[in-house]
């Protein structure tokens, strides 16, 4: 049947087939079953980035390059899979990036929406259109697409934490734009912590009117409050068996996932805890902010601590085992496929 | 400036980026002005199939294949740009299907959304979860993610028609789910025409809710309808300076695009009319349901007539000039970008 | 229990209580049960009205006042249990209106949005922000919010129409404005049809937004097409046991109901057929187009013809008996009760 | 010109209006300006009732009637233009409900969504669907459609809070709905302070979605977090010329308002601002939590100090000035309005 086989090849057929390509033509039947798979068959792998050894890395191109000269001073996380093109999952990057104390990224904007997920250190600040936020660890930071963004670090320790983008899925849809500020800085407007107090707070201005960007006017959500929510809910009892405990970070003006882009979520994993199996359409990126535990992926087995980062591909069945009180922060583009009609998941029989 | 250069490369950079590579790193300053291009750098081009030419082919196909072996008999039109990819467009797939006199393309279904735009022949059908529509030349059907569908030919002429898939987009989101029916049709449900009087008058049955697809519940749009509607509005001289008298196809349930994926129009253009530079960054397909003219792409021009099938890149200036009365269907991924908060476009000064 | 009956009045209570009214205060208790009630308790009546009458009386205001000096010659349809207050539903208006041969009426716009559904006569017209519509029996036509809106019969013969406006609501909610042209006529604008046409057939004007009244942009739905669409779908069979066939006008911007404040429905009732009792909270206002019947409202049967008006209070259950094939114009509020999350229906067993 | 005045009264018009009543008919241009008006005139008029002298009414209450014997113990605010009917605005309800130590409000649910906004007292409960909130003065409290709610004061002071309800607007639709529980407590379930928690931190539960009542899934907005985001805010600088600093409770699911019938709202007055006259189509409550000043409502002065209730009616302009920092809660039904395309305000020249 066709749907699994390409029909039999003949001479004729050959010969056609020859024909086709100079046409600018192929015939779909020779690969109907590649593209119109019966199950994701992603080309992506499970993988695990080991904080310490690319933090060692980051160090090293500290002294090779910086902030200002890199534009960004990022190692991007390449999936096994995938290589060469700057993808963690097929649609989204990920990479560390260093910024050290007295350093400045220069303001620049895209069309690209970034996520920050802060590793290490304290006391560097993202600005968004001229606002700034501190970073503590934990933290989570957006740069929507088209906003101004700077950073630097005015503390007296590196600053390093997890970028993730949507480079791919906004090359694939050939939709880039991007321009650099001509200035360090973009002019500061707001007072720092403006915009969580402004969007954030079960409140919003009165006559305030969404944006076009379709992301969230809240840009920085801070840890503290994030894993205090966790460990309110804890307390409920309810555990979701493929999640524990697994929130996902709001855009406060609809209540939709906080980037159009790409989603982001924070879980608790209690001591002991184990989930059941679960997959779904979004290929994942996870890392963990506290705790130890393992995921075994399809057939691969990955142990992580603290800061260490890991993918899932689209479809692999995942389960979590966590040996201390973990909490795991993720993202992936499921806002992208829930808006198109195309996200599924399978929760076993949980 | 790196957003336009990547730092100069020296050899204890060049050592330490082969080093990167053994641990699926790389670093971004080297090619983040690849990676966030300043604008959209498409590698598709711009391109015409001469609609006999490709007739010719696929009436040969059918001599060497039935369409239930093949599945789908068609031949894809590869963007000279994109070769070996089966992609018309970045994100799209194109392809013209032809199903002989008394033949059938069995029933199956998957996640990836497809648009037929009938070219010639009359009287072959498409079923949609077992409603029957009789195809006519121009009219435009779609069968929505996941429903099922097949197609026969009762009629005593050949039947081609223009599929148009989102293959790409779904494969890039890794989310590729099919299955066949095992039989050559769904069973029969509703009676032919349904779709269009339940929903498609101006109408929707009380209590009705769509469901997930976010696809339109109306599946066949007659060209009959949309030709006249297009006759009507040139007589109020209201034309577009970019685009003359343009419509999208919409889902009746919710004012949105007929599908979530894929966005169709179709365009008249008086005799004589010649629109201004134009550019969007939605790579589009046009195919020439009546008329002659030209299209100049960027820097190509593109001499058209009836049926010819041409394609325009992401954010390329286009221009049309009329011949004769002419009429253009059209069909981009500009829903997708428009819920990712990413298109854009140019109408110079028009 | 207090939810059912107020507490019992001692003479230090009643003392109490008189000691409130002068401070613009009361007591929540000795009111509750009539305030907060167990089930709707509307004043409104079930009620018909015979058109020849009420057709006659109109036609003898024809020779009392013209068009021009009422403004608007209608007669209103009050219901029996709201009297004097222009009342038909709690919330909403009705009334027949003549424009004789010759006659205008003159231009004015409102934030009350109006209906209309035409009775008898052919050949007046209906403009609404300059375009014209002309007016044949069953058509449905609205009149936005603030849209400027004229009539004019150009015909030899009388025009009558119901109309149905959401006076009561707006007068409710405070939020009245309207104003006079100061003229016969707005200047006419769009050619007749332009609106179904532009925004009716399954497609929308590229780059087109719906404005901020929230009332569809197409404003006239010609019978001829609502009647057929109702004849097709009467073929397939299933027919709803509580409404036969029944479809709701959408406004196609957003798959809503065509106006915000009132929803208008047509429903065919096959000849012979019983619909199972059903009931809702919104009030319901109904006109015979075509056929006989009865309409048993709780207690009390009211038997109709053609363009005979009658009236269901809210959660009174509602049977149909058509003794001729028969067609239904309705509306209500539900609109406004499904926004406020207030609608409920209950069907029965059905 | 009839938009302003009715047709002159004829010995034949007035013959035949008094042959139209008994058939319930009335003729539209003897009421048309009455009906529909060039601008809103409500019989509602500004109003300030003192807390003080209400209080003490209430605490007489206290004396004659048991909370549970009352079902609710609550003394309504009438405006004085709209006298008899439990209206503080056309559409809404406002009342001051005292519970005393000990005492227990059962558990009902109706389909009127109430607010509750605490004036005094601390240590009291509601409980909502059997979660409890734990009440302090500033606290906004909301307890849905038809969701299950009792209050009950553990502590050992009095509790008094202002009701807010949509009332008669539910009866102007005719769509009550109420029932008891049958015990005075509604079975406990998630523990206190969860729903700000799981729906009020910046996130939401992964897999969550919106039930059917529109109203938003936090119950309770502390003041101590509300009051801090004022004075965040005020920090900015960028003070309204109408509001002064004014932000709106917000449904996290959504991004609209927390609750669908019931627009609420905080304020903050810095110490001698005065804003510029405002006026808009929804009647507004107002209460001082903090500070002192006076409202100019129409041609009415009303001097206010903390608790004090007050009411501006729609379309009056309204000024305050305040003589120290003063923070006002207010709420009114401007979401219902918005919803319906009525909403307008103007701001002057402000």
């Amino acid at each position: 049947m066709s749907m699994d086989n390409a029909p039999r090849e003949t001479p004729e057929r050959r010969a056609y087939y020859d024909r086709l390509e100079p046409q600018d033509l192929s015939a779909l039947w020779t690969k109907f079953s590649t593209l119109v798979t019966k199950q994701p068959k992603s080309r992506a792998t499970a993988h695990l980035w080991r904080y310490a050894a690319v933090r060692d890395l980051l160090m090293e191109a500290g002294e090779l390059i910086t902030a200002k000269e890199a534009e960004r001073r990022v190692l991007i996380l390449e999936n096994p899979g995938l290589p060469g093109d700057g993808r963690v999952t097929s649609s989204l990057y990920a990479g560390l990036q260093l910024v050290l104390p007295g350093e400045i990224a220069p303001a620049h904007r895209h069309t690209q929406t970034a996520l920050r997920f802060v590793m290490e250190g304290e006391g560097a600040h993202t600005a968004v259109d001229g606002e700034k936020t501190v970073m503590k660890p934990g933290d989570f930071v957006i740069t929507p697409n088209w906003a101004w963004h700077d950073h630097g670090n005015d503390s007296d320790r590196p600053m390093i934490w997890m970028d993730g983008l949507d480079i791919p899925l906004v090359n694939f849809l050939d939709a880039s734009f991007a321009e650099g500020y001509g200035a360090d800085e973009y002019p500061r407007a707001r007072p720092a912590g403006d915009n969580l107090a402004r969007f954030g707070q079960g409140m919003l201005p009165i006559g305030w009117e969404a944006g076009d960007t379709r992301n969230s006017p809240v840009f920085s959500y801070p840890y503290e409050r994030s894993r205090e929510t966790l460990e309110t809910l804890r307390g409920t009892g309810e555990w979701d068996a493929c999640h524990g405990i697994k929130m996902r970070y709001v855009n406060p003006a609809n209540g939709d996932w906080a980037m159009p882009t790409m989603g982001a979520c924070l879980q608790l994993l209690p001591r002991g805890f184990e989930t059941a199996a679960y997959r779904s359409t979004d290929a994942t990126v996870f890392t963990a902010t506290e705790g130890r535990g393992r995921s075994t992926i399809g057939e691969t087995v990955l142990e992580w601590g603290p800061r260490d980062i890991f993918v899932a591909p689209s479809w692999a069945p995942v389960r979590h085992e966590a040996d201390e009180d973990a909490v795991l922060f993720s993202f992936s583009d499921r806002p992208v496929q829930e808006k198109l009609g195309l996200w599924r998941e399978d929760r076993g029989n949980a």
